[in-house]
């Protein structure tokens, strides 16, 4: 069984995820952390606790974080107009969810569940990395007990979504983003070379939903108005960003990947950008210089990964 | 015919574009500018005479810059692990070439040259972009004079040369290559997306030198250094980068291209790295906004190059 605590905004394409890593047979959701990204994390904290309740998911629910790692950085508005004013689409959610939180805040939770799980616990990060570069900051030395952290974010031979060079998750805080990929554990990288290649079309998820029953008919419906967000780039369909961080979870081999330390860049006009020094290329000396090596995915097989999302959250994975 | 001036710091692919330049029977080389870069600029200043006065040049050679168009960045160590220590593959070059310099600065010659065939001047500017930004910071009106710029310069979409994004040239003055880019005048960039992977072998080289007399010999000569250079990134030979942008002059239809503004990041861990906001791409209100948009090349028909290269060099170009 793989480990895995979620740290997500849902955000729509983060609700398919979490379906994803609730529904796979060979995972155990150890716990959601929410930080703030998609819309505020009042915000994204009720989502999290809705979609929990409609899902019926068991794990608990930890509150993360509402500002950047440096918060001198300024705060811009939410992006309503990719996963609606209320992060799900504007569909009908209910102003509050009669569940509690963890008493915790998401980066002691991820902390206190690393060290309950040593060398177990897989991250997987769709959201901005701000609670886990919280959780380094308190204990550095969870690195040595995370099996992996599995994130969404980035760009690196591929355009970004929020600027020329930059993706959203990364943009939104390149400090934390930063401490992320230079501490000493494995970071697998899955940034908009591989997600922005990986659609699914309105009519499959429809698909799904008629044979899904009530939980993925919610996902379709919360889906909908994100699809025609992406008419600008896709033929009647979505990118399914962070289901494909859920994806690698459990289908590693579905993926191309090289090697290398990860900078974020942080200030400046390529703000929020990932770079990569593959290993193996030299350079002058400069900022890569003796960064522990990350694994950056560039090459995705797409329709094999949709379709394990689709037989995943039908129920039927056989993986 | 295709008016050029010429801005380089020679160097050993900067020699072979020259020969290109002179040798073309539609090219007509108005004057060479030299500036610092792969040697410092006495050096590059007197490997232009060396090579003006081996192959015959009739055109004159300005002097350019000697440092950064802002002077407050430090200096680097040449390259001379790639071009040598005398910058022409320490061949034996005499110490001072008997032949006298252009009386004026390169920013000044290049000004005068375009004001004195309006709409017709052509650069080519395989170096630091130091010469084209003085030209424009002392009279900004040339833009409106200048046919186009034709820079060898930047990476977009592939790792850079001098770090994980950067490539030399505009590493080398960042912000004299964002003066130059943003400026309302037509600049093709053609960068490592396409000289990367535009190669010539030294047997090619070699072949070329046995029926080009002494004029390609000395070419093949001072290659032979780079060409060992090379060995960690092509199979005996070398990327053509100069080349590139001389070939591009006459052979326009050997590139595929997308538009776009282009910015140069000035500082940080990325500086020196070029990024194209691509035209009906949208972002967020950012720094590419009300910017001129250039080309930029991002495909190139390698071999025809590179015969493009051969034959005109030997002669024979029916272009
Ligand atoms: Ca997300
Ligand atoms: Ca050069």
């Amino acid at each position: 069984m793989h480990k895995v605590i979620y740290d997500t905004d849902p955000g729509v394409d983060d609700a398919m995820a979490l379906l994803f890593l609730h529904r796979h047979p060979e995972i155990d959701l150890l716990g959601i952390t929410t930080v703030f990204g998609n819309a505020s994390v009042e915000t994204t904290t009720r989502n999290a606790l809705f979609l929990k309740r409609e899902w019926d998911i068991p794990c608990p629910v930890a509150k993360g974080a509402s500002v950047t790692f440096d918060p001198s950085r300024h705060e811009r508005p939410w992006p309503t107009f990719v996963h609606g004013h209320n992060g799900l689409g504007d569909i009908e959610v209910p102003a509050t969810i009669d569940l509690p939180t963890d008493p915790r805040p998401a980066y002691q939770f991820i902390i206190d569940t690393v060290r309950a799980n040593p060398g177990e616990v897989r991250l997987v990060a769709v959201g901005r990395m701000t609670n886990l570069a919280l959780a380094l900051k308190h204990d550095p030395d969870i690195v040595r007990l995370v099996k992996d952290v599995v994130i969404m974010g980035g760009s690196f031979y591929v355009p970004g979504n929020v600027s020329p060079v930059a993706e959203a998750n990364i943009h939104g805080d390149p400090e934390a983003a930063d401490v992320v990929m230079t501490a000493a554990w494995n970071v697998v990288v899955i940034g908009l070379d591989v997600t922005a290649i990986t659609t699914m079309s309105r009519g499959y998820l429809a698909d799904m939903a008629k044979i899904g029953g009530e939980d993925v008919q919610l996902l379709n419906e919360l889906s909908q108005s994100y699809i025609d967000f992406y008419k600008h780039a896709v033929d009647d369909g979505m990118m399914v960003h962070d289901s494909c961080a859920s994806a690698y979870i459990v289908g590693p081999e579905l993926f191309t990947s090289i090697k290398g330390p990860v900078r974020v860049v942080c200030g400046g006009i390529a703000d929020g950008q990932t770079i990569v020094k593959p290993d193996g290329k030299h350079f002058p000396p400069g900022d890569w210089d003796n960064l522990p090596s990350q694994t950056v995915c560039t090459g995705i097989q797409s329709e094999k990964v949709v379709d394990l999302i689709r037989d995943t959250i039908l129920g039927g994975a056989s993986r």
